[in-house]
């Protein structure tokens, strides 16, 4: 029986679940011919990573020399670092350029100043299409220009443009479908004046949009957990969500429709979505032996360091019990997945992944 | 040097100002007759929880058996898990409670049902004094006596009363003295009527009062390292906070006053405070060789999983170097600390801490 197995917040994946998340995304990426190259900043697992390895997925996404090193160590030998070019890890990036086909990005002459490698490096040059964070505004050709010309030669190869769309990360479908239109009209305008690839992709467009016709990767990263932020964009259905926190529930409070559980901002984070007047820090549903079923029961109305609070649905208290576990479904999964020390998978296995920076 | 050694997101330990920050807090508790039982849960360290062994500290807070566990072996001999009793853990408290002087929490009748021990557990009844988060309305002094008479003759040993007064973490200084005034009033009745000890304790009320007549323990845990949101809530200045998030710059937009580092919600956590119109994560200042200055030269405006995004202010970016690093004094420094695999000293030294639960 799994939850007999769970004493203190446990985070449950189910690979069924993340399996058929990967299996949809891989069969997109074929039918429109890019090439699926998902971001593994998501699970963060070796072992989670090689389910991909089933539908064809051969290279994949990282945010630092550290996560690719480790992914590195799993085998994998296609790995784009898809943040800004960090030049306090350029011996690691350097030396992990000797084994892998390894691309970074460049987005300055700053950052190419300091990107002096032995060993050959791609890169993409990082496009800003709309969302400020960070990147060349796609108009500004005469820098991306300068950015190819100074590295034509070196050990850096130009291997296209990236974006991400972080604005696209909304509950109005059409910005959705409108920031995916803007973004690859800029995207491909650049491609037919400079060449290389288009590398794009975030979960939200990745997960509604069908025909990506003139797009070379795809590199969502979410979709293999999605999350109820994810639910919120309309990318996916409560269903779909492949993981799950079980928390311990410890006290009731039902005069104020509250039941206190384990669980909180160190297993859950602090990202939340607004409802109304109100917030969610996760939903609620019942554990069973095969997981979780997807009966929302509550609602995580806050949090603080371990605790959580939930208001249960209807003031329905009778799944709640102290000594019971509930199951959360997390707001973001990536944020939720980063906190724990290790998984446990819906067949009671433990699921190891990759340990903080240190 | 110590940002040579820097590549990625590093959690600076200032070992002076903690000590500082401890000794302060230690005194207060003499003065007043009370034990300094500080929450560990800030630091997770038991290289960090041996420097308050210098200031006369004995006993320590965690919020779960398996962090008394840790500190247990870390020697602490006396240890209160201030968290309501979760059931799930029964087994290995009471497999401490022979090894250590161990207290749980207890507040409602159906958690006493599940406590039933082998070896000898003290508990305090918790007591909510206004936050709303947990416990039992101090009031309600049968359900207390209830649980006197169910646990006595029993394995579990009354202690006394604790509470924490969450709703003291606000800006309005009257109202953190008020809560104050409000909870102890409650907790002292509550002790001349049944006996056992009082504990009590959070960084606002314990930094801002001097005088804590009445209170047998304070348990406060954010004191030791600070951080932005305290110095919001007058607990604090700006020189006392003890740790700050060393971070890669990885790029400059100066066009929109902005400036891209290696640093999210990964290393600081999502939490913030409002000002004005907008939201800080984060205060920006300059490191040096002994850790960092005190001149706040940027506020971390947004961010996302690893990118931070800073606004220099007065648009001066002398300070912010692609290659360089810059100083992130945090808004919330347990949940920053519990994000970190380890913490490195301002004498660059590796300090090890607890690993997450796997």
């Amino acid at each position: 029986m799994l939850p007999d197995k769970i004493k203190v917040p446990t985070f449950l994946v189910d690979e069924k679940k993340c399996r058929a998340n990967i299996s949809k995304m891989a069969e997109k990426a074929i039918k429109a011919g890019a090439q699926l190259r998902p971001h593994f900043k998501t699970h963060h697992s070796g072992h989670i990573a090689n389910w991909f390895r089933d539908y064809g997925v051969q290279g994949c996404t990282v945010s630092s020399a550290y996560m690719a090193r480790y992914f590195a160590d799993y085998g994998w030998k296609d790995i784009t670092i898809a943040f800004p070019f960090n030049p306090r890890e350029k011996e690691d990036i350097d030396d992990l350029g000797r084994k892998v086909s390894l691309n970074i990005l460049l987005e300055s002459m700053e950052s190419i100043a300091h990107a002096k490698f032995k060993n050959d490096i791609g890169y993409f040059i990082k496009i800003d299409v709309g969302t400020h964070r960070t990147g060349i505004n796609p108009k500004n050709e005469v820098l991306i220009e300068s950015i190819i010309r100074e590295t034509t030669g070196s050990k850096l190869h130009f291997k296209g443009f990236l974006a991400h769309a972080g604005h696209a990360y909304t509950e109005d479908k059409s910005k959705i479908l409108e920031a995916y239109r803007t973004a690859t009209h800029s995207l491909l305008t650049l491609k037919s004046r400079f060449g290389g690839l288009v590398s794009y992709g975030d979960t939200p467009s990745c997960s509604l949009i069908d025909d990506f016709d003139g797009l070379d990767e795809l590199r969502p990263g979410n979709f293999i957990f999605y999350d109820i932020m994810q639910h919120h964009f309309h990318s996916c259905n409560v269903e779909q969500i492949a993981v799950c926190l079980a928390a311990p529930v410890v006290a009731l409070h039902p005069y104020r429709n509250e039941v206190v559980v384990f669980g909180g901002g160190v297993h859950l984070s602090k990202d939340f979505i607004t409802e109304g007047m109100g917030r969610s820090y996760g939903k609620v549903v019942p554990l069973n032996n095969e997981g979780w079923s997807t009966d929302i029961i509550g609602n995580m109305d806050r949090l603080s360091q371990e605790h959580g609070i939930i208001q249960p649905i209807d003031g329905n208290f009778e799944p709640f019990k102290v000594g019971g576990l509930i199951g959360i479904l997390p707001i973001h999964s990536c944020l939720a997945a980063d906190l724990q020390g290790s998984y446990l998978s819906t067949q009671g296995e433990i699921i190891e992944k990759i340990h903080k920076y240190s």
